[in-house]
Order: structure tokens, then sequence, then C-alpha cells
């Protein structure tokens, strides 16, 4: 091991140059006209794997943007196979105009490297590269199998993806996968993710009178959809934030006095602070960190109905419409969960409106991966030994649809290593990853590797 | 009486091209590039009233479009004083490729005149002018004094009306006020339209955080806006379409069993089918007829949070905001049910958001004459001479402001001589008046004028 960390310290200068030009590749996947940047990064993983040393090196096409498949499967048979999952797309770098530097020559000031991407997720699959070659280069081989699984479409919801796992089962079977998309709770404090919430939504409208009709004329004799939508969604939240949609809890794993430990022990923002609203909420029984990380939601996410312009129009509009949605948690079916919703607005849709609703077809369960399982425990004692400090437990309370798909297809632990900040502005202006976690994410997964070689699955 | 009849009946021709000059010019009020051309319209109106022998015409300056003022005070001390109110400015023709002839070159077809304005209010107007002239020319007097206010800014909300009746109170003073800008429930069928409702509203935006957030990491620990909102609206109106403001119907003139009576006759459209609302709804205790007639209303005319494009964005909206109007009857205060509106808000504002208000600084009471007053018996009677058939009686859901600032500052009687049709699409593409109105109202004004002459007020 320690050979590998001596040639990441030797080539520093050289990984950062390759870097920058990893980032210089704008291969923002929803822009067509970026359609070759995004297949020049995917070539860029590809080379870099092929120069590393990887036995096979493949460029899947798929419907949308290529997908790049690697593995070294010479550990041996006694040893774990790891399935690494990252993507190569990058958000659209807009509003261009608030960065401070170009969104696509990556610039290091004040200890940080600003790019779209630099820490989602170029940058993170970039270190895992980085210390693949670094092993083989050195060793002439890695600790255990690795399969290498980087997408160019995670951004646009990953339209491909699930087929792909789903019908090269074989090909992309492993003992456990790893990802490094996700962050710290704070520079410095490693951090181990081990569950995430589930996903559901729908988006349902309230018609009224075919167009927009003069208050004064009709107010009285035609209900106001944009009142009916409000006396419906008021019911199915109380304003202890209980949500009153039936069945909606009856699944939820209750929450065990250990975990409930584990989240009061969990650093957290100020969220008040952090966000500017003027005091925080959280459900009936529960703090609002445990609300956050562990129990189920329900979010009207947009609402609209009528005149939306400046000044008066005296209307009763034609139609009101609301998207929600959940986020959910272990137990919880996200289908059924949607079928829950559909039926309590049927049963309290108000009077003198009609109702269409669009089922959101994405969804995802929520994941969580025992604390204690030894992947997890040997995690926090690779990032313990090169930050320096003790790893927290947190569960988040957003959704990463792969490793739920992860889950339901392989039925494997999913081990979350990330290395961002809660500073890196992530699909926002002027985005960056501390050059730090670069350095000190590398030994990690460098540890990791060996600290999960001799691992029985 | 007769003469002038016979005047009308010979000139017809000639006061169709009249009426076509004055509906050929674009006096759109609100666009800045016609500005000329309302002032061409206002100098129609004021030549119009000169060769027609008043003694006073003017054309008022004002921080916007002209105002037309005339007088003929011949008729002698005995009779009473009118004062005629109308306005010669249009609304935009826009969209102008729905029209099927150019909105400013009259086009009469299938016995209607198309062109903007032909209803709303130059033709009108027009009827009135006409009558006069016809009156002066031929019996060289009119049966009673006349004042004529024409104002060219009744389509961008009348800015300097009030002003101007206020300040110039002697001059504009008059026994009862004639105004000829609505219409009847159906061609040929007069209508006496006793009662205007009142008018007020505010906007209010419920602010959550500063900006948009994540529905994952911040779900559960931040008030959602777009909720707040619906629960605070949801205390507003119950399910019955009972305003739960407090206070709201204190003031409100119960309706007597006569006033029930006559909104049961007076005939009105099916709102289900002219709608297109699967069902018709309405206060409880009342009809659907009474409550848009003679009860008051609070309508959500706008609504809006978060996000409102294709698809699901996941976030916690960082603002909710709702435009509300109310529709005020007799006894009402508008500024006071405001303040009612405001308290009520703030009593109910769901705890985690901040509360900014902004009250609609217009405003109107609601307007209501006695149905047996004379002035009005005799209105009636005039239809049913000149239409061959009885009036009916209706109060409407709108509002008309110069009506109660007239009542307000000059404290007399307002009758509503309106003799369009439903079918005149005010504001719409194809605006147009039956021709057959033309020739009727301008019969019933004649009458009109000679009915009142010996009424003591």
């Amino acid at each position: 091991m320690q050979e590998v960390i001596e040639y990441l310290e030797k080539n520093k200068e050289k990984h950062i140059e390759e870097l920058k030009k990893f980032l210089h590749i704008p291969s923002v996947s929803t822009d067509s006209s970026h359609k070759e940047d995004v297949t020049k990064a995917a070539e860029f993983v590809s080379n870099y794997l092929t120069e590393a040393g990887f036995q096979t090196v493949e460029l899947q096409k798929t419907k949308g943007h290529p997908l790049v498949y690697a593995e070294w499967m010479d550990a041996g048979e006694d040893k774990p196979t790891v399935l690494f999952y990252g993507h190569y797309d990058v958000q659209p770098p807009d509003p261009l105009d608030q960065w401070k530097s170009d969104p696509f020559q990556a610039e290091i000031r004040d200890e940080r490297i600003y790019a779209r991407g630099a820490s989602d997720d170029k940058g993170q699959v970039f270190m895992h590269l980085v210390v693949l070659k670094a092993f083989l280069q050195t060793t002439g081989s890695l600790p255990i199998n690795v399969k290498v699984c980087i997408e160019g479409e995670e951004e646009i919801g990953s339209a491909n993806l699930y087929d792909i796992l789903h019908q090269q089962q074989e090909k992309f079977s492993a003992d456990f996968a790893v990802i490094s998309d996700s962050g710290m709770v704070a520079k410095d404090q490693p951090t181990i993710l081990y569950g995430l919430k589930g996903f559901t939504g729908l988006e349902f409208t309230l018609k009224g009178p075919d167009n927009d009709l003069h208050s004064g004329l009709y107010g009285g004799a035609i209900k106001n959809p944009a009142m009916a939508m409000a006396q419906l969604l008021a019911t199915m939240k109380d304003e202890q934030e209980v949500v009153q949609v039936a069945h909606f809890y009856d699944q939820v794993e209750p929450l065990t006095s250990e975990e409930r430990q584990l989240i009061k022990e969990a650093p957290s923002e100020d969220y008040r602070e952090s966000t500017g609203a003027i005091e925080t909420v959280s459900e009936k029984g529960y703090t609002a960190k445990e609300h956050t990380m562990a129990r189920p939601t329900l979010e009207i996410n947009g609402l609209y109905s009528g005149y939306q312009g400046e000044g008066t129009k005296t209307i009763i509009p034609s139609t009101a419409t609301a998207k929600l949605t959940c986020r959910l948690v272990p137990g919880q079916d996200p289908v059924q969960i949607q079928e829950f919703l559909v039926k309590h607005i049927e049963k309290h849709l108000p009077q003198g409106v009609e109702l269409t609703i669009k089922r959101e077809p994405l969804s995802a369960k929520a994941y969580k991966v025992d604390p204690n399982h030894q992947l997890i425990t040997k995690a926090a004692e690779s990032f313990a030994e090169t930050f320096d400090k003790e790893a927290v437990y947190v569960r988040m309370g957003g959704s990463i649809p792969v490793v739920e798909w992860i889950d339901a297809i392989y039925n494997i632990p999913v081990v979350l290593l990330g290395f961002g900040t809660p500073d890196d502005r992530l699909h926002s202006p002027n985005e960056s990853f501390p050059m730090a976690h670069f350095e000190k994410g590398m030994k990690t997964i460098v540890h990791y590797w060996e600290a999960v070689k001799n691992t029985k699955l």
C-alpha cells in the first residue's frame, strides 16, 4: 500500500493536470449541442482505464450518451468484486455570468478547484480512476476485482441505465457497489451516509370553467378551482406537519432508539441560518433532523392558477395545478404511496371541479444499509485513518435512483463514499471541490480497497 | 316627439356613416402610439355636440386623455338636469388575426356592425349624440337640461375622472345621471340594471426559505409556503361557499322577499352551459343567481408557487402568492372588508412563513337604486314602448366605478340604460352591436327624455 500512496504523492501535479483536462470537456448531457463533448468525456474515461491497465474496456452505445464499462478481474476468486458507479456528464453551467471563472477552464483558488463537475461527479470519479491506475502501475494488480460503470446520463435522469443494469445483469454483477457521488456533512468530517429516501410523485389539475371567467358575472355560481385546490391540498397535511393521506405511514419502519441516537449525534446545519426561514418546523413527535433524515415527507413543489402578472385581474381561473412529491423511508412502496395519494385526492375532491392526475413515472424505494455492516465499518475506519477524524453516521432525505436500482436488481450492499462538502455548490454557478479532499480522498480509497480485500460477503 | 322620431328615420343612413367615421378612429387609450387618435375621437365628440347646437362645449385637458364636457341648459328651471356619462376610448383590438374584418373599418354583416367600440362604448355614446342633435335640429330645444361628460380613459381605469368630478362638482352637478355602457340580458329584451357590486382586493405572499430548496435535504424541517398558502386559503371559505372571514357579512343588507322574487324572475344564462363547468355551486341558503347577482363573493384570481414547467422539480418553493378580490353588496364598506381580510390572514398565518400583504388601492362600494324609483319605472316604460316588450330587472355582479363615484360625490340616482347584448364580444375580437338596437335604442332615449321631463326630483 505504501508504494501506491507514494506514487500518488509523486504524481500529484500530473494528476491535477489530467483532472483539469477532464473538467475542460463541456459534457453537458441535457444540451444536444454538446453531444460530441459528452462522447469525448466518455472517451477520456475509457482511455484512462485502458492506459491504467484494465483488461476489458467498453464504450457501450445507448439510445442516449455512451456508458463506459470496464473490468479487472485478476485479484482472484477469493477476493470480492466491487461494482464502482459514477457519471461523467455534468449539469449546464447557466447562469454563466455568475461564474467567477470559466466553468470549463478549471481554476484553482483558495485551495479549491472551480469548474462545472469538480464535485458532481467528474472530480470524484477521477479520484477512483487515479487510484486504480496507481495500484496497477505500482503493484501490477488491484487488491480486489473491479467492475467500473461510468454513465453519461445521470443529470438527465439516467434514462438508459436501469435497462442496461437489468439486461447485462451477469456482466455487472458484483459483491457490493461503491459510489462516490455524495458529500460529507462538513469539510474534513468523514461521513457515512447509510440511508437515502425513496421518491414518488404526481401532478394534478382541477378544472372549473372552460376559460377564465369574469369574477363579477360568474362569482358565486362557479366553483373557483384555485379555492378548490387550496381546500384539497389543506386536507393532505395537518398543522403539525403530519401527512393526512390514509395509510401513508402504515409501512414505515419505526425509528429505533439506536437510530434516533445516531441522528442526534450526527452534526447538521442550522436549518434556519442556512435557509433563511424564520423558524423550523417538524412532524409531531420528531425533531427536524429526524424528520428530514428518516421520516417520510410530502411536499408541494409547484402550484399555479389564474393570473400571475402585476396588479389585479378579476377572474375566476379556469384551472389550478399542483405538483407533489414524497420522500419515502424504508418499508414504504413508492407505487403504493402514489396510489394512496390518488385515492386521497379523489376522495377529497371538492364539488364543481374536474380532476386530471398525471402520475410521475419515475420512482425509487428508500435505501438503507446496516450501519454495522463490515463494509460500512471498514469505510469508517479508512476515513478515520486518512482524515484523522472519526466518521459520523447520517441518513439523508435525498434520493439517488441508481442506489435503489442496484439494490433492487442485484440485492447487494451499496457503499456511498462521498467526498464532497456542503460548500461545493453542485448544480449552481462556481461549483468547486476542496483540493485537500482529492489527496485525502484518494488515500481513503486506497485504504478502503486494502481493507475490504479479505471480506467474505 | 313625433318629428324627432321621423328625423331619426329619415337620416338613418347618414347616421350610420357618421357612426362608422367615429368607429374608424383607433382611440386605444392604453397605447401611447394612439395618443393622437384618442384626441381625434374626443374632437369628433366635441364637434358633434357643437354642430348639434350645444351652448357650451369644452375639450378639457387632463394628465392623460382629454374629457369632453358640454351643456345645454335652456329647458327651464322647472325641468330636471341630467348628467350623461360615456367614454370614447376603446380596448386594444388584439389579437388582430382573430378579427374577420378590420377592427377600425366598421363592417355591417348579418345585421350587426363589427368594430372595436361598436358596443363599448362608442356605439352607445353615439346613439345619445344623435338623439340630442335630433331634438335640437327639429324642435330647437331639449326636453330637459343636459350635461354631457364623455371621457377617454375608461378602459385604463378612469385615472383622472374621480378628481375631475370632485373638483368641478358644481359644473357637473345634476339631478340624476344616465349611463349607456352596459347591456341587456338578451337581444330585444329590455333590461333594467338596478344594482352593481362593489369591489376590494389584495394580494399576499408567504415566504419560507430565501431560495427554492432541495426537497430531500430540507423537506421536514422547513415549512412549505405552498402548503402554508393552501392551509390559509382553505380557512377563508367553507365547502358551502360561505366566506369564513370574520365580520364579512355583518353589514350586508338582507335580500328582501321582493328582491328574491325579482331575481327569480330575471332571465339568466344556464351557467353550466355557458361556462363549461361540470356543475354550479352557490352560497348555502341562496341560489346561484342570487349569489352572483346580490350576495358578496370572495375569489382567488391568481395563485402561484414554485415550479410550473414540465415534469418534476423536487423543491420546496421559496414563496407562494395569492391574489384575492371580493365583490361587495350594498352595506359593505370596501376599505373595512379589505381590513377584515388582512386580519383573517394575519390570524390564520401558519407557523414558519413570513407574510407580506399588498392592498389593492382601487375599490368601489356597491351601487343599488330603488327599482320602484320613478326614473327607473319610466325607463322601463320607454323600453317597453320601443322594444314592444316588458323590461326585466336585474342586479349584476360586476362593478362600474364611475357609478359609485357619481353616487358618492353627487348622491343622485344613476340610471343604467344599457343597449348592448350578451353577443357583443366586448374586449374580444369581432366586437359588434346589433343594428336593430341602434334604431330602437335611439327611440328609447327619445321616449325617456320626454318621459322624465316633468319629473320632480
